[in-house]
């Protein structure tokens, strides 16, 4: 995967899709998740906030399934782009969204250090990406899961507001 | 499933574990999901905030893995406690942890409109239950899970810090 020049994968997103709660660098309540390519695989640091906790010392588990979630849609794109043999954020635009999520809880996330997400690219069709990942504390995997992504129906795609 | 006077299954969580980001009482910045017995099932609604949104218009996957996840973990204790013949809240506390999350995400989710999660049991086992979900907005199933939870591992359990 050819490394973008230390820019996200979500921040070449077009505006018009660019407002996920979970990734969108233009939704100022979201999570922000930022996803980066790293050789053949896709990495991404987050920190929990102190309120993002299940329990007093641990990562709540729908963030968690959030990271996963994000950071597979962001591998896919930057997959599907690979394949095409186009430069990400060319136009028109290949943006996944997720058809199935599926996070096995390890052991629990402390709360306190960077997570990190590793995705693996599992299969690329023309439509459809199967990204695993796996979630890190400390060098520890806490939690692994798999995102299927599907290319984002052309109905869905919110039209560009001129700028 | 023994209704509890219109108290949410959260709502009889013991203080010390009741701060979870997706569902606690006591989290002001959390998301507040709160479960309900409906008969053998279990009822949730939840309104996503206009930020909790995937593209324009469409509610973000990872809220939507979020209610079935706290709903889910709700819905075992519930079932727990009536396994054990126990009334909803005795001590020891019955509180389950998420071991494994599946979503299947059938149609976008439309913004604008209370989300109900549905519960159903599975499976209820001594220290595991299964739970299927399904999420509708507007009566129609827009996703639809499955909780596998396991009860808390005592050294876990934060201890009650006394009042």
């Amino acid at each position: 995967m050819t490394h973008v020049n230390g820019v996200a994968i979500q921040d070449i997103y077009p505006e018009n899709v660019a407002y996920c709660y979970g990734c969108g660098r233009l939704n100022d309540q979201g999570l922000q998740i930022k996803s980066y390519a790293d050789g053949d695989e896709t990495v991404c640091h987050f920190v929990p906030r102190p309120y993002h906790m299940a329990i007093p010392g641990y990562v709540y588990g729908g963030l968690i399934a959030s990271l996963i979630d994000c950071h597979g849609t962001g591998t896919a794109s930057a997959a599907a782009y690979r394949k095409e043999g186009r430069e990400m954020g060319t136009e028109p635009a290949l943006r996944f969204v997720t058809a199935s999520l599926q996070v096995d809880f390890l052991r629990p996330t402390p709360m306190g250090v960077a997570l990190e997400v590793r995705g693996t690219i599992e299969e690329v069709k023309s439509r459809k990406v199967v990204v695993s990942a796996t979630v890190s504390a400390g060098g520890e995997v806490c939690a692994k899961g798999k995102v299927v992504a599907v290319q984002m129906p052309a109905h869905l795609m919110p039209k560009q507001e001129p700028t």
